[in-house]
């Protein structure tokens, strides 16, 4: 055994990963979680709060461009977008490849996870919180988000999981949802991370996806796989009127093409194949009747 | 802790997976490798060669319908075909929902496997063995195809890794492809599994695909994910006039409604999602030049 | 890492023990516990109830000599022995080798553990099941010697730790030591188990002996180092008349030179040398105030 | 499991101990070896060289008070001590205990694991590299033995494991104790620490205590179970003609009330305890017949 170092990742009581733990490169407990940026193996940087990854070196693009992508080419020319979450500045990052964005909003609960990735993390943000088109809030996003005036034409929920005594129980609601339709502007679009999404572990999935159908006409849940997350990671897309399934290849590679940078995982036949769903796990989503709801959420851990 | 008995997987120097030990169904030395049935956390039983997670029972479905399907859709009315492994009998059973096919050899190596898996793993093979169109051969695959008078509509190559001292180091080189092809029929089609295609850990199966390239015409290297083995998996389809990205949508839905059973993981959706590959393995596949023969053959690990 | 299936035995929250899983030899489930016998890398053959090794192939002739011969010696002449818990069938063995000796009794709650040591682990019990002055009762050893009309010159409690739900916790408290007493000829002595006693964890140690203290004139407590337990490990004596450590060397070596068969472990320097506390633990089993009482009895775990 | 991050402390192939890494204080590579120290569980802070722990925060004082009072008590009123090794500091701490020291030089190779201990680690030394009478020279303790024209009434030896391509490889010969021998004083003594000494790993303390048998007259192996380092620990007393074995009660307990401070685990009984050898050790080292020399040196592990 080359190292003796490990960061061990409880995916279950049956499952652990292990990962070298080459550096500590920060470790704090925040008014609201354990913050830690790890240096592990061959995942590289990695965040972790409270003991689970949130998005590692060498593939947090797959997972942020398939966050970011699939809403903004829905929607077609964003200009106002609000990010929940997001603390390590990648999905800003994405969010500003679009040239008609004209103003991002991110609203973190956690100021000191922002700043240990501010400084630490600069393969993740490459300068994003810099770019004068951003505002970032440290407020808690439920609450933000009831009490703002405005409306966007995009809100990206990137949370952490819904945990017990976590900061997001509450932020994957169908209450919550519908404040969040009540802040699209007309044609707006929405996402959400949507936890795991594997042939033992779909359940969270498809109740987040079902309780969204609650609230949005237009509702495609979708996957990919993220290597550091060992397990696929699942989406989901709302919309009361954009479809992200009924948009032309052209048209897609077009916007495509006028986005600023290079794109590393996504692309048109991407596109595609992220809503395409297994025979098993569409039966699953048609057969899900649970709400998830404020007076009794559902935590998936 | 809940459990402790644990199965733990070398991924890597700096990864391990661990997997809660439930039960030792077998153990045993064969001539050939180190063979384990266990019965692991929630992924159920599943068949270890030499430490190496082979299939699991949860999720074998994924690995062996995105195996076998796209290279018999390819076809269209495959009646011979020939699987080189395939222990478990899970391929088998896969070849045989499809109505045309009249024959169907299995060439194994290792007797003591395929005994362990028809007595231990019903799940997979579920009768498969017993269907008259079967045919068991206990022999290594490549002296097997060299020296059969025999040509196949189908070639399915379901190997372990290429590992230094184990049984398919060379099982994926160019001679070996060459005598793959001249196996075929006209309009024949061939399919093998090609190893992990992670971000971090993509070389061998730009290797292996770039190898067939040197003996076929048109070659489709695919990947998905099957959530037991961590890291997202390719495969390489291959043939001199079948293409599985031409398929017309049509086509595919009227093949797979004429199939035997029920498919859990496999749509037509499902097909053409599994051909898009994302930016950055496009860019791999196409800078990648290195060729895999008997001489010097690449050990993956 | 050459081995891929490992137990891990869990010392506490904090501190793992992992040891390669070499062989499964039996694992059930019985009425009481959790049953299996391990083949475990360097220490072989290991008994393991709910997880918890009791006692290794290589190394139990440390713990079962220390437990049975210091008492013995202190008696002089046993002629009936009563042996509480002891399933391998080690502690017969020990006090097998006592000429003197006319009767064992072993009072042992799990049928199930003895009938799979006396299968599976003859290294342990040599035949002394077979001896016909042992009489094995399966019964709670309370029960038992609350019951029981007779007296003995040694009583052995070979038990499993004081956990919160399982069968040994009230087999440490004040009322039972009473009854324990109660079933001792003049000048009859007992020995107990009395876990882990360690720098970190003597807290149990000292409970059980500052308990004994409150029903036996001469108490000694003594520790050793049993390599398979990794940290050291504690016994109590006591008894109304006796006194170990007053005993005279040549005494010592008479009594030990007429016991059937060769000691590894026991010799006369060993028998002082196990009496020998260091500061800190002197130190604190004179602090120690609490005893260990049938109305709240201490769960140590 | 509460903790996620933890050091695996590899003992054998098929034996590895789990640790929670609770903070990494200090992470380098010096020129020598890769320097650790670390927050652990149960045992706190702890030193650890190469991913093998040197001594934790809650058990050091075992360790060395019995490296150091053994050897001191034998000599009887030691002036210039040499200590080779040693970087935590604690073994002229224990030295300076003495009150006719007059001089302590301590010879370690590696100046920045001195001072990491000297910096994060006063709990073991506790001042005493600032004591007047303490010199640090840092050198190959060979190195320095052979070219020195001093001697002394005592050496200590308190080094690392003799390791392939270690420091200490050298340190642990027939040539190198007799250069030892040589530079002792009339009635000087030395000890050296020797390794594990448990059932399943004792060889390398006999081939030390044999080899030092070659060159001393009075040699005297001992040891006891230091708790973080799992396994019991040996060590060797020499000297041409002090016997710690044949030293008086009386003798023993003056000296010691007159050392500076409270000893945590040495005493008089523990003095004698020490050098009580069990059967299966005592007969393996009359049956040791090699010699560890300078041309093939033995790694032990």
């Amino acid at each position: 055994m080359k190292h003796f170092r490990w960061f061990l990742e409880v995916a279950s009581d049956s499952e652990i990963n292990m990962h070298a733990l080459d550096e500590v490169l920060h470790s704090s407990k925040s008014e609201y979680q354990k913050v830690e940026i790890f240096r592990l193996g061959k995942f590289g940087k990695a965040l972790i709060l409270d003991g689970k990854m949130q998005s590692a070196e060498v593939d947090e693009f797959i997972y942020h461009e398939c966050l970011v992508h699939p809403v903004l080419l829905s929607h077609g020319s964003p200009k106002k977008v609000l990010i929940a979450g997001g603390g390590e500045g990648a999905t800003i990052r994405e969010v500003l490849r679009w040239p008609t964005v004209e103003k991002v909003y991110m609203v973190d609960l956690d100021e000191e996870v922002v700043n240990a990735c501010k400084r630490l993390m600069p393969e993740w943000h490459r300068g994003a919180f810099e770019d004068g088109r951003v505002k970032v809030i440290y407020d808690d996003a439920r609450r933000f988000i009831r009490t703002s005036k405005e409306r966007f034409d995009a809100i990206i929920l990137d949370l952490p999981e819904p945990m017990e005594e976590g900061p997001a129980i509450l932020l994957y609601t169908e209450e919550f949802y519908r404040e969040v339709g009540e802040h699209l502007e007309e044609g707006g679009v929405m996402v959400t991370q949507a936890t795991t999404v594997s042939v033992v572990n779909f359940r969270a999935f498809s109740i987040i996806s079902n309780t969204i159908r609650e609230v949005f006409k237009i509702v495609r849940p979708y996957w990919t796989s993220v290597p550091s997350f060992y397990q696929p990671w699942g989406f989901v897309f709302a919309s009361q009127q954009k479809d992200p399934k009924a948009l032309q290849l052209e048209e897609i590679e077009e916007k495509l093409s006028g986005l600023k940078g290079q794109l590393r995982f996504y692309n048109s036949e991407i596109h595609y194949a992220l809503f395409a769903l297994p025979e098993y796990l569409k039966e699953a989503l048609q057969k899900e009747k649970a709400i998830n709801r404020d007076d009794s959420p559902l935590s998936f851990y």
